[in-house]
């Protein structure tokens, strides 16, 4: 996997689980501008780094956050939108199109399945990937190479019922459409990069 | 929520997060009949249970537990399904057919995703719901009451393009077809029961 990443990242912090992989932290720790979910920053605040700007509702930030942030608060209150959708649309209009998403699952089920399905939403707009203690997560919509490690365990969500092939995979797609989003899951990488190919959206999960 | 049971139950415990929270410990507590997947074992050897059999690939299975456990070693090899699937089929070739899965959640994010929408297919041969530490996942595929509490948070999961209608839900659902399947999320119920019709499969989350 091609971490370290080479070029400093926009960051959002969610209000799931606190990153503890190695990797995630050293995302957390080098970022050049770091976005948090209101909810996130009660953990956050356990550590040294201070945020560039916090998004959300902001209805749970204690007074104490409210007073102290409140020159990087930004508060959003419309209920269409989770927190995470409300910071990956603030970094978009600050110019950020080169997202890593931090803290986004863990704990309840739901928000950790809303959270990596939206990757497909977001990516209409930018370059978003999810980093979590378990592995990465990028959204794609059209013919995608990913780095790789022999034998690093792949998974495939297939959002759309459209046909999916790969290459360098252990059990390998041809040309097949997926009935059920989960059917693609629990692969393996038999070199080091893969290759997937399609025209619908997919989530592509490369496990550490 | 109606916890805890008035009746017994065949719980299966899978090789994700060891149960945290105190409903899925009773749960674990007060099984009467227990099924381990193999990887699970280990978490299940730290408490004073002692499971009614181990089910899985057995491969990861340390020589200690191997001859500690050969009496209700259940090994089935075969790569086509996972682990919590050979757990649930065992289950019900023993004629268990209420089952309550723990320990399906919480590691890797792919292995959520896919035991949680495994249960679309568990329905069809077993009365199954999933407790995490988080809440309970049950699937349908028909109208379904569910006992509830007032503000109880609860998300829907359309897994076919099927109409579905809400009762009780704080945002309704009207004979809507979701195109993407974590589009009816993050609801909350009303009353002390909600209900969902739906002739399509969906799995209905209610959060503790």
């Amino acid at each position: 996997m091609p971490y370290p990443y080479g070029e400093t990242k926009t960051v959002i912090l969610a209000n799931g689980e606190f990153p503890a992989h190695p990797v995630a932290l050293a995302i957390l720790n080098n970022s050049k501008y770091l976005v948090c979910c209101d909810g996130a920053i009660n953990n956050l605040a356990k550590t040294n780094l201070i945020p560039d700007a916090i998004v959300g509702d902001c209805d749970s930030l204690s007074e104490d956050s409210l007073s102290k942030f409140a020159d990087i608060i930004h508060r959003i209150s419309e209920q269409e939108t989770n927190d995470l959708t409300k910071a990956v649309q603030f970094c978009i209009k600050q110019g950020k199109r080169n997202i890593t998403i931090l803290g986004a699952t863990g704990k309840r089920e739901d928000h950790t399945i809303a959270n990596i399905s939206l990757l497909c939403d977001y990516m209409k707009d930018a370059d978003v990937e999810m980093v979590t203690d378990y592995g990465v997560f990028v959204a794609i919509d059209s013919d995608s190479i990913f780095e790789s490690e022999v034998k690093q365990q792949v998974s495939l969500f297939s959002i759309d019922k459209m046909p999916l092939t790969s290459h360098n995979l252990a059990y390998p797609i041809n040309n097949h459409v997926f009935t059920n989003w989960w059917q693609a899951t629990l692969n393996e990488c038999t070199d080091t990069e893969f290759t997937i190919e399609t025209k619908g959206r997919a989530v592509v999960y490369r496990a550490f």
